[in-house]
């Protein structure tokens, strides 16, 4: 790969933002006033894509822009600029199925590789919310919703096999986007690489132990299978709480460049990883003042509505609109077999859950050991301390990869967090 | 789907097969002599398309044609022409990986849908040679190397994601195929449907127990669900034994049409089905002048070889050329590590077993309860003695499918097979 662009292609900067947005006359009625009364927001804190916020008199719009590069690396790591248009169509598909919990497309321009979306405000990164300790009562509610629809109306339980299979067709080319999941979430932590990073020296040797750790490796590469072959649901696939954007009452999910045909494990695994990883965190942001036991309590109460809200919705969905190629209802028709077909679909959602949490261990692993950091253990300045909590995650993620008989519901597993958080060493500051 | 074909389509027909083959100058030499010396033989014996032999001085050529139907059912069942070219696109990559296991592409006609093969004489189809109980003692040899090599050259196992990714697009809308197997395989043999057919009034007891049997029709929706979601490797798609030409020396993989990117298991119980089906035919073949008994013992035998030399060989591909994007061999780099990798492999290797004789399950139901059947079987005349064979033929893919448990091994298959067999009543005609 290398970073020659198409003719006619040109990275925007903030000053020029305006510009190119006064020659899209569909969005200045958006903005309201003219060019110059407009206000340009760099805001690329995605890892990956340049973003500006535009705010005009009238409103705002958030204009997104793929790069030849990685932009949190630089022109060293190339990178397809094609990105954008499988982040647009999964727009528009995600929004058909989960309307309103997606940002709204205002433009796609195939040239410049460019999304114009609606502006979400006064939104922020889930992530940094939860880093700062507060609580979103709707998101559990809104995310189970978000999630059930998104995989069940893209998968074989609602399609027809001719559609899902032009669906896979258009999305298996989103290459350049999985092979960095590949690499970064399923390899490389798991040996000596030098994107990689860890809190160091104080995880020197439990990453030695991961790279030492046959069976994790070969669970991992299980998984890698996985992600690599099953084309269950058009899934986000990079659904952690950077990829969130909230308010106390509304749950938007964003960046879905890495969208393609995948496991549905794999978004559930991500988004429980993530909030773990949150869960952990706290132990490094508590004090004497503003202790966070509570607010753990929050985080492990949501993942479990999560889940809970998740499962049913996600059974009600396929109850009701399961009239896809997979598991015809034709073959069931008695009420003994439609009894039969419901507790087979209970079976189904119990499989999911045992891979996502498998998902979510390597998720976890990735996020202490690898390239990508969090913001919520990357902020525990003392390293100790952060050390602490790594340890704690690192701890159940493994658990998570190698005791799966362990975990049978979700309670299990926000058990065995609250048994791992408590046996820290706790530290006021 | 209607029977509109495109412009300049013209179907073949005997008498004009010669005067196409001379306007393709590259065929004339392979013929030898002019137009005027080339006999036409129609050998469409296949279900879905027509198929020539055309005999010159020189040699022979085989010419296929998609039509816009189903050759078996005629116009009321269209079906799209472009099956041809997954065809061609099939061989020529099954050819690359197993070298000499199918014919040789000499001309593709991308307008009229031609495809035209290097002529197998003498071979027959593995089928009817099967029904009248001729061995072929390198059988079991080279289709385990053909498996091995189509299967894991395709797979992540030996490709980057990127290259499996692009294969898989390339495939996945080869929509109408799939079709007819989703529809087929996992879903008409267990529901009333006018495509249907069955040893009637002898079977007709055992066909309702099946389309109320609940347990049975939840398998089957798992391994089409399995069907549609998994990309493991370009399949053949349809590997019965009438998709098998031979000669005592050599075999011959044939009729690629509905190749595409599914599971490995798919295509290893489709041909272990069939040889099942062959095996218990045989009891309505049987004479006093010519017990079949020996030749049913053959029959387990190659089962037996054929998984035991495909495993092994599998194993030996993998291990020599597993420089694919799965199971990454970096990650296992010291002795222990490589031991552990191979004893993953091994498993793996069971995993399939496992999910193949799954699919031999409905493999087999479907050639008994549904539109397709077995010349093995169709060819007793009696009805009482092909509803016993079939009704033996039931009962293990009955078990294939319910006793998982029941087999670790292929013996365990062969064996549930033998006392199924003898169990059954002889009778000497």
């Amino acid at each position: 790969m290398s970073l020659t662009v198409p003719e006619g292609y040109h990275p925007l900067h903030a000053r020029s933002v305006p510009a190119y947005l006064a020659s899209q006359s569909q969005l200045e009625g958006r903005l309201g006033g003219g060019e110059a009364d407009w206000r340009v927001q760099e805001v690329s804190d995605g890892n990956v894509n340049q973003v500006f916020l535009v705010h005009g008199p009238a409103g705002s719009v958030c204009v997104k822009q793929s790069l030849p590069y990685v932009r949190l690396v630089g022109e060293s790591w190339p990178l397809t600029l094609e990105r954008i248009h499988f982040e647009h169509q999964a727009l528009l598909e995600h929004g058909r199925h989960a309307r309103g919990r997606v940002p709204q497309v205002l433009h796609h321009d195939a040239r410049q590789y460019v999304l114009v979306l609606e502006c979400l405000t006064p939104h922020i990164i889930l992530r940094k919310g939860m880093t700062a300790g507060v609580r979103y009562p709707r998101f559990a509610e809104q995310m189970a919703d978000y999630l059930a629809r998104t995989l069940f109306f893209s998968s074989d339980l609602a399609l027809s096999a001719e559609e899902k299979r032009r669906k896979v067709a258009a999305f298996s080319t989103n290459t350049a986007m999985c092979r960095i999941m590949e690499d970064m979430v399923f390899t490389e932590p798991y040996q000596v690489h030098p994107r990689n990073r860890w809190t160091s020296p104080q995880l020197d040797a439990l990453a030695a132990d991961v790279r030492g750790d046959m069976p994790l490796k070969l669970a991992a590469s299980r998984l890698k299978y996985q992600y690599l072959t099953r084309t269950e649901a058009l899934i986000h696939g990079d659904l952690h709480t950077g990829s969130i954007m909230v308010t106390p009452e509304d749950t938007r999910v964003i960046d879905q460049e890495f969208a393609f045909y995948g496991p549905m494990a794999f978004d559930v695994g991500a988004l429980l990883a993530n909030l773990l990883i949150n869960y952990f965190s706290q132990e490094g942001h508590t004090t004497e003042a503003a202790p966070r036991e509570p607010y753990q309590d929050w985080v492990l109460e949501t993942m479990e509505t999560l889940w809970s809200r998740f499962q049913a919705r996600f059974l009600a969905l396929w109850e009701e609109h399961g009239r896809g190629d997979a598991y015809p209802t034709a073959l069931f028709t008695t009420e003994a077999e439609r009894r039969g077909l419901t507790e087979e679909r209970q079976r189904w959602l119990q499989r999911l859950l045992g891979e996502s949490l498998s998902f979510a261990g390597v998720k976890m692993l990735r996020r202490i050991f690898g390239l990508a950091h969090n913001l919520d253990l990357d902020s525990i300045e003392d390293p100790h301390r952060r050390a602490a909590c790594e340890r704690a995650c690192v701890e159940l993620a493994r658990s998570l990869l190698l005791d799966t008989g362990r975990f049978h519901t979700l309670t299990d597993v926000t058990a065995a967090a609250r048994a791992l958080g408590e046996r820290a060493p706790r530290r006021r500051v």
